[in-house]
């Protein structure tokens, strides 16, 4: 789409004061997500919402002069969902930071540019736990989780984002604001809209408010920590574990991943084991330490050559970082294409396998880490931007890594979203007649097509 | 809108054999659901659909021909979203009755006809649970319980139908067969289509196939009774409760309710209360009746009567079967205008004080009995059909606690759906703009209109 040419004196008149950016120093900082699209072009100007009327105001302007309008939350995206468009606007809520906790309803409303952490604090004031837990929790905002249907660590347990969206505030593509859903647990009245936003990656609306369903605080955890000779045990582990008991975290790193990390933080990880696995559980009580234990012979009886239980907080928490802490570990080796393909659970094996085989075969690194418990895996994928060579193996692995999570009847994408990244691949995922229906959806919805065009579609 | 004629060969010749209805006799029964509209129409036949492909096979026909389409479940629902239409044709669903279950992933995948109670049973054979149990869900089908977002008694803790479903098959208006989801447990590929086929009653889709999300089965219950003289006494009770922990169960009968139980089943319930609440714990082991203690001194504190606790299964079932009686039990006194409205929790005292003088103003009978713990309260308008004057009052108490509920931003359903029955208030609850996406997307997905004409818009 080429943007006609429009002054943005209007757009400037009828937003908050400052809101705008025209700088160019400025919108460098914003034509990119944590993607780093090559492609990504410049926006004529960024949207610094303070307000919904903002974003109503910006949708208006934008909507009447065909201006498209990619929706930013922190940046933090991994898919491209927030690559800036030549021409267009850069609209993030980065500014929109207010949260309501209501301990009696157990809901909070927040605004979107507050980080997951940031979420996870305020309702832990008041004794409450947001559960989804992205690994970038700490950099990612809430309005970007919903946009995404964001995951985490928990959700083997408990859920993803969508479980815990109860309503919202969202401004269509003309510029109207509607609020769907509210604090009530159920409510049958009418169409499924919240949930229809809920990871529609800007495409549909752009999100000013969220009511989030919240749990009371998570209990006190068990830790289980385990390593493999064989990436075939630690997958036969996986499936010995939630076949029993449905853990609070069940996370696994292969070899790449566990010395990558050990290079780092010299925690004393097995740098010859195959595959390391960290399980926890939050039942009530003594119940995480017999879970723990179940784990454990888990474990043990699908050939673990260590085992490792504690129901120390501060050293369940430090495997859990060190989980967490893999992707920057592993990006000391090299950029990393990062990938987000899910599969169900038995076949994750054949998944991790497949990839072995996908990397050998293209002569690259790639390091498996993954959300075992719910199948969802990131193989990352080290390349070397100065290499052309080396680049188009690593891109071409990138692309059979999804061609084999879709073989396996998974998903190229469990909670990172599509963005640009990934939507070459999407119709291979879902078919011709799944994509025309998310075109009429999408046409009905934003019909001149100014939403965050080129992501998903 | 009056369907063009059409002759029937056709469809007869490319569906199942005897899958099409004709007789007179057999389409009265298809007329009516259990909201028992007056103002039902009479088909022109009925499709007892035995294979997607019947589905297929119909709704091309009458999308060609421009024929309504009214998708019928068990036909147990309680807001008419399967009431016949006059020249149209029911398609139901009841044979198509086949399950899998896999217990590895935690999965089952079902067809629509199934009853609700059949999958519990058949899933808990692999030590698996299916949570959603609305009261009828023994007649219930789960396809009807996907088209509804239907919820039950265990919502408060385990949330509604729309959190275990997966993926789905479902044909669109024009007779396309898509699969949406799957057994993932995360999957961001795509718009979240799964979920507004969910609750959308029939106007969007024919749901053919269901994955379900399944958890452990769930541990053995402690039971609290307990009888309040006041309603504020129960209902402050009920925010004690929720407010320090996440009850399984907690339900709320008035003393209209009681009495009715108490005349049907003998279980020697105070018939003096003005309210009996019956809440459940299944935390693991001894955690159970840990919290069965916090709750009856939640119950004690707020001023009960009398309190009772037990840990005995067949005991406190008896106490959850005699809830789930109440609306039999209340119908003896006359038919039943059912309600479903809900509420943020801390307005439930507003709300059943609200129905009381409701009651009293239009000089009608209303028994509330409540899904207490997440403000989904069921009120039952007692009426007379053969006293015109009692009907019409009876009429206006329904609109009225409707309206009460949205004065107090709650809902007008909570887990029943719009139907035909609530269209009128539907409007009223979400507003103008959330009215027109509502027809938008509609529109894109049934520009003819074939499919439920009537429910929800």
């Amino acid at each position: 789409m080429v943007p006609t040419p429009a002054d943005l004196t209007d757009l400037i008149a009828t937003v908050s004061d400052g809101a705008v950016l025209t700088d160019p120093d400025l919108l460098e900082g914003y034509r990119h997500d944590w993607a780093r699209d090559p492609d990504a072009g410049t926006p004529r100007a960024v949207v610094r919402a303070a307000t919904t009327a903002d974003v109503v105001a910006t949708l208006r302007w934008a909507h009447a002069r065909g201006v498209p309008v990619v929706p930013r939350g922190a940046g933090s995206g991994l898919s491209g969902g927030a690559t800036a468009v030549d021409g267009g606007l850069v609209l993030t809520t980065e500014r929109m930071r207010e949260i309501t906790v209501d301990p009696v309803t157990r809901t909070a409303v927040v605004q979107p540019g507050l980080l997951n952490a940031e979420v996870k604090k305020a309702v832990a004031a008041h004794g409450l736990w947001y559960p989804p837990d992205p690994s970038s929790f700490e950099m990612c905002s809430i309005g970007g989780n919903a946009a995404t249907n964001a995951g985490g660590l928990c959700c083997v347990k408990y859920g993803v984002t969508t479980d815990y969206v109860l309503g919202m505030e969202v401004v269509l593509a003309d510029g109207t604001a509607v609020r769907l859903g509210g604090p009530r647990l159920k409510d049958s009245a009418g169409l499924s809209l919240t949930k229809l936003f809920v990871g529609s990656e800007g495409t549909l609306g752009v999100i000013t408010e969220l009511t989030l369903r919240l749990l009371p605080a998570q209990p006190p955890q068990s830790t289980v920590v385990a390593t493999f000779g064989t990436l075939t045990a630690a997958t036969d582990a996986i499936l010995a574990i939630t076949g029993q008991l449905r853990p609070a975290m069940l996370e696994f790193m292969d070899t790449v991943a566990v010395n990558a990390v050990e290079d780092e933080l010299r925690m004393g990880l097995d740098r010859t084991a195959a595959a390391l696995l960290v399980a926890r559980s939050d039942a009530p009580g003594e119940h995480a330490a017999r879970e723990a234990e179940i784990m454990l012979a888990a474990c043990e009886k699908a050939g673990a050559t260590e085992v490792f239980a504690t129901d120390d907080a501060a050293e369940g928490e430090a495997f859990t970082a060190a989980r967490r802490y893999a992707i920057p570990a592993v990006e000391k080796i090299g950029p990393l294409l990062l990938e987000d393909v899910g599969v169900p659970l038995p076949r994750l094996g054949d998944l991790v396998a497949g990839i072995t085989a996908v990397a050998e075969r293209n002569d690259v690194i790639v390091s498996v880490i993954a959300h075992a418990g719910d199948g969802n895996t990131h193989p990352l994928i080290v390349h070397d931007p100065t290499d052309p060579d080396n680049t188009a193996r690593a891109h071409r692995a990138f692309g059979e890594i999804m061609d084999l999570a879709i073989a396996l009847g998974g998903t190229i994408t469990g909670e990172h979203g599509v963005g640009r990244l990934k939507k070459a691949w999407l119709p291979d995922q879902v078919g011709p007649d799944v994509m025309e229906l998310t075109r009429r959806i999408k046409h009905a919805l934003d019909p001149t097509g100014i939403l965050n065009p080129g992501a998903i579609l």
